[in-house]
């Protein structure tokens, strides 16, 4: 029986089209935030599954991960996040680590998620951190460098936006104005992360139940109304309750608004982040065109990540943003340029194989010049090279002959212009300045 | 319990130092890759077992890969090499492509190997092909790739050897020249495969046991003596034979000479490569220091890839090359520069956070004039700054005090030439002029 031709699913295939894409979404991300100073890292494929039981979501871990036994009896799992990665790692260094850590990375991660838009079991996620660094202020940057990774694709603010809330914030509204315990807060954390994807009727149903009476149940309503910093404020001096727990927030949408970032930044009480470990400011990024209408990147800020690894603590600010989603918002704002078609400059080629050798030595000048250069292997007639060329995307295109290699001299076309430019078999510099010149 | 802070038996943190090292060597396998007009690609992660079972080396398959049962009851494995991916990818669309396709990728790859130097459970290789090229000249093509690639690294002929046969050639002596079937042909494979793992009594019994009898013997091991081609001609002649199964590697090792490459490549007899699926030139790159006497990369031609697909034959061409050993050869050889410092070019920092803003906003607009910038986070004494910004590799580094801010005067300190430049601090184009001119 004949095997299947189609990749396992959930993944994909990348041909050099679409790789050149995936290279062009990770290459940009790469290229700012190296403006901002953060340093490459990686970590590996496969870590033992105990990381994640530690931090991570209890969805992640129970319908999520790949995980299986391995020749050694270890019980490991194929990465899903990125996070507990990047916290053990920090965990073995950031005692003689100068600070803050700046670091990114663009990994692949699998995750056993139900098929549908925007969702894949592969997926390739960037990911940025900062340890260490004031409060607020690594919160502040993390959203800066936000903003400009999605403005170098040329998103603007029609198009995106982030919706932030903090969690101090959340646990003090649950806990000190609607007065709930500790284990019910953690359910109405779970219930707020899946408002979206219920129906109002039920989702205000579940609210009652786990708050217990109605007066609460209001309280909390109440605080899901909110929409920015003023009415945060406002709500905690109507609850006659101490500006202390959002003094944080405030200070941080001060800063955000002086940078002129508010117009990206909106308060959303109904950000809340399913992952347990975020601890501070939590925020969302989303599509703001109503046809793809999601999230397209998450992250926050957290303060004990490296509490698993017996570490002090050490406050940390994050955000992921995957290449499928990030696909779907690039192509429902037509910001993908074209990238049909291979960059490759100078193509070669020879009508007869005695001059194969030839061939072969032009080809090999001009790319120790730094020209991209495709030699067309086996003989073959002009009239068929150009439409070849043409087809690969090819800017000039030789076609050596017996005769040329005679008189020394050789016809290089501009495909483009149609321009012919003769010169010398042995003049690779002045080659080198046609193509580099054009 | 704390958690383990070690990644996972067998793979690697890439800090990022090591990171800057990883994206060096792939960086540059990249770009001569471009030049040689190969387009990257990539395929999934997992890929079911059944591909492997049909054309990997037993070993790999039944010691060394990672493979589970998915939540769907499919039987999948991480990828251990990248040939049958492509060759899956290829066989997808090699109908309606225009051929030859260049293809190379730089894959994350496991393997369930005892640890020891030069070898890891996880790796990444980079790894070339191009199929549908005439005879031989795909071949020489990717020679010469291989050979480019190692050069750019400075890599030169008295560093490393292509080790070079034909299973052609090795078919034709077992066959015609010794006289065997082809279970006992296969077997002997696998013998010279492990040759230089076998001390050479037990290779010679082994041998023996293999083919039956002392003439036989007498025969491969006068195969085993060929140095060169000239020794191939001879023998193919001494024993009666048609030059016909010698044709291909005659025509090949003409134009390696031709285009000057002869000094990379030699003749060896010992070289069949391991894995079932090569047809024709195989070959594998050699270390040549004494103290990292290793194959560094491998590859081949191999004719009937696509046929567990169903699919018409397709010649192909490829070769890997992993990081872990070329690593080694790369540090043998003195041939790494030094990464141990990130690039960044400003380092902006204030005194007092009554202007935290005004540096926030001098970082970004400098990262808009595409400049490498770090905002040290945080007020901080002058004192202490320098030596931050020399520890993290900084070019250049601007305090700002509210004075500064006042005069609308800032200075631009040369961390390298300890020169000092004045400057307006609206003058972002002058800033732009200085660090680019440096």
């Amino acid at each position: 029986m004949a095997l299947n031709k189609n990749p396992y699913k959930g993944t994909r295939d990348f041909f050099p089209q679409d790789m050149r894409l995936r290279n062009f979404i990770f290459g940009k991300m790469a290229e700012v935030s190296q403006l901002y100073s953060y340093e490459a890292y990686d970590g590996p494929l496969l870590e033992e599954v105990d990381l994640y039981l530690a931090k991570s979501g209890e969805e992640l871990i129970s319908e999520q991960i790949y995980s299986f036994t391995d020749r050694g009896d270890r019980l490991v799992a194929i990465r899903p996040e990125m996070t507990p990665t990047v916290a053990r790692m920090v965990a073995q260094i950031h005692r003689e680590t100068i600070k803050p850590l700046r670091w990114y990375s663009t990994p692949n991660l699998m995750r056993y998620e139900k098929m549908q838009k925007g969702r894949l079991r592969e997926f390739w996620q960037y990911n940025a951190d900062i340890f260490g660094a004031p409060d607020n202020l690594g919160e502040v940057e993390m959203i800066q460098l936000a903003v400009d990774i999605i403005r170098s694709f040329g998103g603007t603010s029609e198009m995106f936006e982030i919706l932030l809330n903090d969690r101090r914030f959340v646990d003090f509204v649950f806990k000190s104005v609607i007065g709930i315990e500790e284990a019910m807060a953690t359910k109405l954390y779970k219930l707020v992360d899946k408002k979206a994807k219920m129906p109002e009727e039920k989702f205000k149903a579940e609210v009652l139940t786990t708050v217990g009476d109605e007066k609460k149940a209001a309280l909390f309503n109440e605080y899901l109304l909110l929409q920015n910093i003023q009415d945060v404020i406002t709500y905690v001096e109507k609850n006659n309750d101490s500006s202390e727990a959002i003094a944080p927030l405030v200070s941080f949408f001060n800063l955000i608004e002086t940078l002129g970032l508010n117009e990206y930044v909106k308060f959303d009480p109904t950000i809340v982040r399913g992952l347990d470990y975020y601890t501070g400011i939590v925020f969302e990024i989303f599509d703001k065109h109503p046809e793809n209408r999601r999230a397209i990147a998450g992250g926050g800020a957290f303060a004990n990540l490296l509490q698993i690894f017996n570490e002090q603590p050490l406050a940390g600010v994050g955000f992921g943003l995957g290449d499928v989603t990030f696909t779907d918002f690039l192509k429902t704002h037509n910001l993908l340029p074209d990238l049909s078609r291979p960059e490759v400059e100078v193509l070669i080629s020879y009508m007869d194989s005695s001059i194969e050798n030839a061939s072969f030595k032009l080809a090999a000048k001009l790319r120790q010049k730094g020209i991209k250069t495709e030699l067309y292997l086996g003989e073959v007639k002009p009239k068929k090279i150009f439409g070849y060329a043409e087809k690969r995307g090819h800017q000039f295109a030789v076609i050596l002959g017996a005769d040329e290699l005679v008189k020394n001299e050789i016809q290089f076309k501009n495909l483009i212009t149609r321009e012919i430019h003769t010169i010398a078999l042995s003049d690779v510099d002045g080659m080198s300045q046609i193509v580099k010149g054009n």
